[in-house]
């Protein structure tokens, strides 16, 4: 570390994203892209971007984008935030709402960028523990608190929780911020945002790089109360003031419009996703249930690091976590019913 | 404000960005937008990132970026930070360096984004005043501080601190570090890049979206020694690991490394700028003497707030900013030859 630096910076623990190889040829299971590619439509909204106004900044507001999430949900603009990916979402999620007195509560087991953003932000926080199996106990959640944040699917279980035990703990917890990280919501799942009428303190998260392949262009929204969105909104505008460029803004909007090709998309990873599930169990794995486009599994003879090592050597890369509690699973992106079938094949190899 | 706000949130006071309006034909002469658009190279590079491959996440590190900047500057990628706009990295650099007990220093009119991060940041912070003409006067940077931020060109002045004075500074401050913003700096400055090597404390940040006219994209960046660079990336590996979004990391690369365009519109800015000077002395305008694309003027006779507001009538936008000491300024961003011209036919109209 250098003198130079502010005193919190020596105590950060940054985040580690997977790997992003720069070799072709890899099957890429590794950090849940989707294996097909984004809406057609918004591919040439894009390409009308490609001109001479990119020499004009965006709109510091990406209301042409709010507009196209608010139709989708037949709510309104003013409780739509958007972003530079949910990441920069729950970035500022943390900073608006988080810095209480009272802990946030958050699993012992979900998306490892949470006590990251704790560190960054001073946030005190609990874990609360998920069930052996990974389930999460909303019952264990009614406690004294400075906000409660779910990964809804959870990462990297892929465990969901359903709708009628979010508004239990909805209905159960009025003084504090219920945050919901739907970014995995699509591929099963019942989002939260039917919710947002009845609970101001209700807030969902998604993204655009899962469901709608666009993990390339960074965007990400929040839904909310309008309380909840303005606040959000000072800390975005104390800290940039135009997140999103223009390809964001219009290619985001036509990939929420393009309907159609969304729901194809998401059905086809689902299918894909049973089918690998069955696959997996027919080869000695346990698999957690999952209703995300990716799945937790643990092979009952062999250890996680060694079967991710030898997957590799086949050039198909998967997700290990070296942590507690999961580090006898591995993480595997639903790819395409081909990708699916490689690397079944693989691990007949390899078992 | 809700109920529901981390304290912080009621005392933040956003910054507000210049208009973007949302009607045409409309002459921008108001957010310093260059009036030529980006690199013709640049513009096919990002047409080649319209396709399937934006399912996947963009290069968390930007080396491809970082590597074009490092060799323009003939210098090492470790000594390069990139970010979501010089605005992000801003942001990032407040939180990593200033959050000390001395004060930060910097001028009392300037950026008014700084002081938005400082209150986003809790940073300490000192106004060290401008001459009355609006010069920085180094030697009143000497007093104890936990770091020293100069915008070079200054914001909104136009202004323009020599190197020897940055050197001096330098050498008389090694205890905090010395930010340069140097947004403006390729529009007839020398910027003080080429100082890193003689100074560990010092941080140089540039931006694409003035001299190499990508505002609609969305990309800053920073360089300094190592040290300073790692606390950068600490920070931002604990906000967003992919804040360039896949356009960003091509189309910026290629602005850089298209040296001859870049050159060539920078120098007819400054042509233009100079004519636009004679043209507003002769109209019976004060003009701070300006480095950068845009000037600071003050007309002898006429009140700022309505000469801005006559030129808007006559579609012609320029910034006011109702603040002590400049509020008889306009600041008037140097267009193409047509547009300077047309803004002084205006001006004859009005006067």
């Amino acid at each position: 570390m250098s003198k130079y630096w502010s005193p919190l910076v020596k105590d950060l623990e940054p985040y580690v994203p997977g790997e992003q190889p720069k070799v072709d040829n890899l099957i890429k299971l590794n950090t849940n892209e989707n294996p097909y590619g984004p809406s057609p439509i918004a591919l040439v909204e894009m390409k009308k971007q490609i001109d001479d106004s990119l020499r004009l900044y965006p709109d510091p507001n990406a209301d042409h984008l709010k507009d196209a999430i608010a139709e989708y949900y037949d709510t309104d603009r003013s409780k739509v935030f958007v972003g530079n990916g949910s990441d920069e979402v729950l970035a500022h999620t943390f900073q608006a709402f988080f810095q209480q007195d009272a802990p946030l509560l958050f699993a012992d087991i979900t998306y490892s960028f949470y006590p990251v953003y704790c560190n960054l932000y001073q946030v005190n926080f609990e874990n609360i523990p998920l069930s052996d199996d990974f389930e999460l106990l909303v019952e264990h959640y009614l406690r004294k608190n400075g906000g409660i944040l779910i990964a809804n699917p959870n990462a990297p279980t892929g465990r969901y929780v359903e709708l009628e035990k979010i508004e239990f703990l909805l209905k159960n917890n009025r003084d504090s911020v219920i945050v919901l990280d739907e970014a995995y919501i699509d591929f099963g799942g019942e989002s939260a945002i039917q919710l947002l009428d009845s609970y101001d303190n209700l807030l969902v998260i998604q993204t655009l790089s899962k469901s709608r392949a666009l993990a390339g262009l960074r965007v990400g929204f929040a839904l909310g109360s309008p309380g909840l969105i303005e606040a959000l909104e000072r800390v975005k505008n104390s800290f940039n003031s135009y997140p999103l460029d223009r390809f964001s803004i219009v290619g985001a909007a036509a990939a929420i419009r393009d309907k159609k090709y969304f729901e194809t998309t998401c059905r086809r990873i689902i299918v894909s996703r049973e089918e690998l599930v069955s696959g997996l169990c027919e080869r000695g794995f346990q698999v957690i249930p999952s209703l995300a486009n990716f799945v937790f599994a643990r092979n009952k003879q062999r250890d996680a690091v060694e079967l991710a090592s030898l997957l590799r050597q086949k050039n198909i890369l998967v997700r290990h976590f070296n942590k507690p509690k999961i580090k006898n699973f591995l993480r595997i992106t639903v790819g395409t019913e081909e990708q699916c079938a490689k690397l079944l094949k693989a691990l007949d190899e390899i078992l």
